[in-house]
């Protein structure tokens, strides 16, 4: 790339961050004295500064002083009350309807399992071909299981599934229709009022994937009458590796649904002991064993930033990070021959882009190196991940750049085998 | 009581604790500033002091500086790598059959639906009514969707079920049973080798419950011939509250026993994202979401003190705290009309004692207030569980003598309502 060229888009990126309202999140985070660019924030966010301390005074207070008595006056009501957080800064959901427990493939199934037995008569399940493998494998092995259709639907893998291809299948016989709000490979926005509400028209209920939007993405489940809903807390919420995720179940259906894990922690009362199984009211008889306490700490100072921040500003700022991405590839990726396999509308792309070329295995290898952190999703995708309140736009840069370099590098070479 | 009882108790007390070859290791503890006597580590185990420092430098180093790079270079193995330590530390199994991950009654779910799959044309499961709830939920709730019949067992509450009564219910109908090696009320240790054994003879699968052993009891699953096992972390491997549990599957069934909760970690290849499920091999088919990794830190610390001291002296200093706990009684609590509802032969008996009365749902209440922590079982029991490595002798006399200061109170006072 030419020497003005460079200058030009360090310029704007300089540029953008000073004009950047939420620039001064970026402090709050551990930004890793090795890392040059951190472009996966929608797989791991970083850790919080504020975690250290929360994670010892977890130690020295309610768990080394307070033992097992905290239980009885913190911990049994976590899952509910970080839920209730959750739902209130994030998703649109009134109180009562979100609990916080489990991994996601584990709540996948609870909730999926529990909507076909809440079906009878109905033996179908609409779900997308391109999407994340958990998603595909829960239902993959219940349909077996069942004796249930999956009807997969083929999304373009640059944009994603569209109201009309849902609609084409939905039917007397469907059960369930499982979607990604946010596709994991190319950021495409499903439309969650619209297919939700065809899906109620064929008397079907949806099971909406909210991994790849909550924390990043203005989601308002109850306005759109969702039935239930799950989502990850190690992405934009950074949570940690492998924190707890949530669930979401609307008030309608509490008693509708029957939870398939009949653990103590779901029961009327978990401390009598008793002969049957009864489980609790409202959203919490979807938990199953002894909550991850530890696991839910990281989170909680990611949600007070958001809190602060407010999504609109986030989303705002999510957008301005994928259009600028989009502004570097535009100029120093698609030279090489990069394709953009994500949407141009920011309206209808979530908060991460994924550039597609042969070389992206490599390249990714080679950028981890490097200290610049972006992943790879086959076939040869590099997917980036702006976390909005964590990366700068000249953090955006510094890695793009990276990735068209070495672009440069490897042209310049001859090619390494069959 | 009189001075000089007390007095003979402190005396053999300060005897016992000077004579313990694992006295040190208490000062590897968080012990509490208010808390006088923590007599329910087999609830939640105290931290450790260094789990303050583990959980910092995971934030600062593999979660803040190496980020998502980690997933490659540690963290996709650690369920197995610490599985297979757990196992080889504690519950005499060979590698490549124990894998941590999910909470006890997700796993429990697992394995006794995997079970009940593979046992076709056998509709029975043999459990017991006195195991804890989530044991009982669990199959309750699978019993009721297959169509299966729980055959239950009534143990005696101050014992716990024995080889005769399992000998007469199991038959060519029984495809599952599911029992707790020591009972959570009584501290009962089950047999379990001669009730496994009993289960294949008649062509049952054992499931065997190790949440009030593993840590306490030298556990010989390998041996026995165990089929499948769960076990908790947060009780006496001190994980943490919450922290994640670890299933048992013998390396015989890997192949026979089917993951009901088909998630992408228990995918053959995870990071393919391929579009069919198709199981990893080994005892990683039964992991399900991703690997809850911040909750993993504080247990290994507990296994490296455990490893050190040995699984036969942690066993002996447990025997010798239960039979003191025990020896107390005789003196302090037998004449408040206290009963003891734990086996005295300390070949049947765990690392706890409970102890029953009318008053203790009273008594445990205010033992809180004072920093003396036991736990309280319905319907009148007082659980006193002893770590064998934070819980000194001194320390369950002050327990226990608090215990008795408060019956001596309360049979002072007039009744206090119906």
């Amino acid at each position: 790339m030419t020497d003005r060229l460079t200058g030009q888009l360090a310029h704007r990126a300089a540029a953008l961050d000073a004009a950047d309202p939420l620039r001064h999140h970026r402090d709050a985070f551990v930004l890793g004295d090795g890392v040059a660019a951190y472009l996966d924030g929608n797989s791991l966010g970083r850790p919080l500064h504020v975690t250290r301390q929360a994670l010892t005074g977890l130690v020295d207070d309610a768990w080394g002083e307070r033992l097992i008595r905290a239980w009885d006056e913190q911990w049994m009501d976590a899952p509910t009350q970080l839920g209730d957080r959750i739902g209130r800064v994030l998703l649109g959901a009134a109180a009562g309807q979100t609990v916080v427990g489990d991994s996601t493939s584990v709540l996948l199934y609870k909730l999926a399992r529990a909507v076909l037995d809440a079906q009878p008569g109905r033996d179908e399940i609409v779900a997308c071909a391109e999407d994340f493998p958990t998603d595909r494998f829960v239902v993959q092995g219940l349909a077996e299981e069942l004796g249930a259709t999956v009807r997969w639907l083929t999304a373009d893998r640059r944009t994603g599934v569209t109201l009309d291809q849902v609609r084409e299948v939905l039917g007397e016989r469907t059960a369930l229709v499982l979607l990604s709000h946010v596709s994991y490979r190319s950021a495409w926005v499903a439309d969650l009022p619209g297919i939700t509400a065809a899906a109620h028209d064929a008397g079907a209920l949806v099971l909406w994937d909210l991994c790849h939007s909550v924390g990043v993405l203005d989601v308002a489940l109850d306005a759109a009458g969702v039935d239930v809903a799950v989502g990850c807390t190690y992405k934009y919420l950074n949570g940690g590796p492998g924190s707890p995720a949530f669930g979401y179940v609307a008030a309608r259906l509490h008693d509708r649904l029957r939870q398939p894990i009949q653990g103590w922690m779901g029961a009327a009362d978990p401390f009598a002991m008793g002969d049957r199984y009864q489980p609790a009211s409202g959203v919490r008889r979807f938990l199953s064993g002894t909550p991850p306490i530890l696991a839910m700490v990281p989170m909680r100072g990611m949600l007070d930033l958001l809190e602060t921040a407010g999504i609109a500003a986030v989303r705002a700022k999510s957008v301005a990070l994928t259009d600028f991405a989009i502004e570097v590839y535009d100029a120093l990726l698609a030279p090489h021959g990069v394709e953009l396999a994500s949407p141009r509308d920011p309206a209808v792309r979530g908060g991460h882009v994924t550039f597609d070329h042969a070389h992206f295995r490599e390249v990714t290898a080679r950028l981890w190196e490097r200290g610049v952190i972006p992943d790879f999703r086959p076939p040869q995708g590099l997917r980036v991940g702006l976390s909005p309140l964590s990366t700068s736009f000249a953090e955006v840069l510094v890695g793009l750049r990276t990735v068209a370099d070495l672009l440069g590098l490897l042209s310049e070479q001859p090619p390494t085998g069959p």
